[in-house]
């Protein structure tokens, strides 16, 4: 049989019961720092700009968007949601490549809105959902990647699509369609990297994930051999194809398990130093006028991607280790807040910053890292971060999770809608109707 | 400066007083094809999957759907009148690549109800959208096509969007983000061939490129170097890529005018053989009972193409050159009702279709044929068509573009709407409205 085929199969046939209680709580966990990421940029200028652009053609109001008062139809409203959830680039990230969430549970969400389904229901579609992404994702990665495709707007569609098939209950016959019109529809380019078409690749996945979902439920069709026809998915977009990667293995363990958070509102390859910066500040009580120097040392990826020197606003704080380990070393945080244009401009900052010194060590791991901060004093303090905290060697905690979530959706929800939600999450499974979980984020 | 930058340049200052009268005179035969095949399949099966599946969440009824009496929200009207524009496969096709209206029209349409614009600059907007889609296309063929990607799904992005962007009058900034939003969307696999997929290719591409045009519109951002860039959309999705193609000549010559159309309701290659077929039939008053034997010969793609020799239905009979020719040897034309289950199966078809045969000869071209009939009585009658009806080089003329028109609408129009569409077509320039345009081919 082959691999389309196989993996409608295992989809269509899974259990809840299969599933484990640390997956299913995974989920939770995905679904809470969703939910913050996107209730926290609820009113970013992309955000503004698709729903303004969309707005006009949305149908009858059946989904919310999250962090706002507008309702739109369900597929418009997976659109909106995709986009918020990523444009902080503050989403998960699975350990090996795919932000896995921001396709998939806006898309589900949005579906279950639209037509109630339980807790349970969701939970258990939003784990096949992430394993058909993160598994497709991974049979034709790293070269599909290499190549130029954003990876999180290509198999985060067929991740959608497999998702939402799953609620709404296809044959393995539907369930393969689903995902041969999520194959010919995979697309976004890393190209668009730096634009506000990166955060419209999850959107988009999406939308037609979901949309490929509930056209295959009125039977409309499409190859049976989408993902590896000598035509198919993984020919057409990557030079490396391992079908063994879909289908081996599978229900044995589950992809979510590997979902790593971001404790730290910037790229993952600077957390490292950021843990180190921020566990030298809390034992040591530092303050920056007794701090001489920064020496750190980082894997040979920081000075390539975060080598920002001179950052000029928030966003190119973002790549700037220099930034990152100044604010780190005067706030013992590295949120949003810490990325702000004014923090990023603020003297006092930009002074510690000029102290701050970064070596790369082609030793080191992506995401290991060590500080050594000279005092005024002559003091020399070391810090070693094997694995930066959010890593699934090192994750970050449910209390963790939960403190992230009140700082991105402070200044936009109140504390007791705020710790409404929370507890949503950790007890999804108990919802009757999981559509809840969405409206509890409105704001008036 | 850079290639999609041109590009965007020369959309953004192209005038409508710049546009040739035959290249305008195209795009009224362009119309009045795409409405008819349109129209002819408002019940297609696929179309009614597709309505199923996306009407639930359609906003507004700002636009038709063609040859029916529902109306949607724009966008998901020009998904709509995409797939049922192409379903047939019997709509345009530039010389050299892609269905160039089927993506184009329908976006453009649905925002002119919308939002309403004049006949010249709906005509000049699709003059240019189809010269940025069949530049683009060109620019990466026939490695594109040859990986496995549909060219009228990716290309025609880029069309409507381009054709969209026109209409609203955005500025070159907006233009180059426009072409940036749809080179993240192309998409659509060659794999979907033989699937209801295949017309949701040009569904997609209407779609998307309305949805990134409006986008752009807003100031949502795209890369500025969408097409050329190392990871821009020509590297990515191709392994040839000839800028020159896309800003050489532009404004000298229209790719409009290299558009063709078909006579006969299947795949293009078996066009010159029934053109042979008819003419004979018409010159000698041919019957089936007077036909000894058919030696058809014909250009090598044929057999790969089109070579079933037993067909069961209609959507095989269009695969099949034994039918093909039979069926116009016994009803002189070859449209869709000759390609119906009924006549597939008709015993009198099939016994001349057992006498049909085809040889390939390699020195053919795709569209040249010979057929050599011989008579119970002992004639031999023999045709040679060099260029099949409908190529550039032997265009349809207006009048047989009215009666496929005609044709194709007779079972869902009375012959006063048909009528109407076709003055309507013909005097779109002189429209205040062109909206009227697609209102005109609503039925109740």
């Amino acid at each position: 049989m082959d691999t389309t085929h196989r993996l409608a199969r295992f989809i269509v046939s899974s259990r809840y019961e299969d599933i484990p209680a640390d997956v299913r709580h995974e989920a939770s966990r995905a679904f809470l720092n969703a939910l913050g990421c996107a209730i926290g940029s609820a009113r970013h200028e992309t955000v503004e700009r698709a729903l303004a652009a969309v707005q006009p053609f949305s149908g009858t109001p059946q989904a919310t968007l999250w962090g706002r008062s507008e309702r739109l139809d369900a597929i418009n409203a997976a659109l909106m949601n995709g986009i918020s959830t990523h444009v902080l680039d503050f989403d998960d990230t699975h350990q090996r490549a795919v932000h896995p969430t921001a396709p998939v549970l806006p898309a589900l969400l949005a579906y279950s809105e639209w037509r109630p389904v339980s807790g349970r229901e969701l939970v258990h579609a939003f784990v096949l959902g992430v394993e058909a992404e993160i598994r497709i994702g991974l049979s034709v990665f790293p070269e599909h990647y290499d190549i130029g495709w954003h990876i999180t707007g290509t198999a985060g569609t067929f991740g959608a699509a497999a998702a939402v098939g799953k609620l709404i209950g296809l044959d393995e016959q539907r369930m393969t369609w689903t995902l041969g019109i999520a194959a010919t529809q995979a697309a976004g380019l890393r190209e668009m990297f730096g634009s506000m078409c990166k955060s419209l690749h999850p959107g988009n996945a999406a939308r037609n994930g979901l949309t490929a979902a509930l056209l295959a439920a009125q039977g409309f069709t499409s190859s049976e051999r989408a993902i590896e026809a000598p035509r198919g998915f993984a020919n057409v977009a990557s030079t490396k194809f391992e079908p063994g990667v879909i289908i081996e293995g599978l229900g044995q363990s589950y992809e979510l398990s590997r979902n790593m958070y971001k404790p730290y509102a910037c790229g993952l390859v600077v957390h490292a130093a950021i843990d180190a910066c921020i566990q030298l500040k809390r034992e040591h009580a530092l303050e920056p006028a007794m701090i001489e120097r920064v020496e750190l040392t980082v894997g040979p990826l920081v000075p390539e991607l975060c080598g920002k020197r001179d950052p000029r606003d928030g966003l190119e704080g973002k790549f700037s280790v220099y930034h990152a380990a100044a604010a780190a070393l005067t706030y013992g945080a590295a949120g949003e807040a810490q990325f702000a244009d004014d923090v990023v401009r603020n003297p006092a900052v930009i002074a510690l910053r000029d102290r701050v010194s970064a070596a790369a060590d082609p030793a080191m791991r992506k995401l290991e890292a060590r500080a050594t901060i000279r005092l005024r004093d002559g003091t020399v303090l070391e810090s070693h971060v094997e694995h930066a905290l959010g890593t699934v060697e090192r994750p970050m905690s449910d209390r963790d999770l939960e403190d992230k979530f009140r700082g991105l959706t402070e200044d936009v929800l109140s504390a007791a809608q705020s710790a409404k939600i929370i507890e949503l999450c950790w007890g999804v499974e108990s919802l009757n109707d999981a559509g809840e979980l969405s409206r509890a984020t409105a704001v008036s």
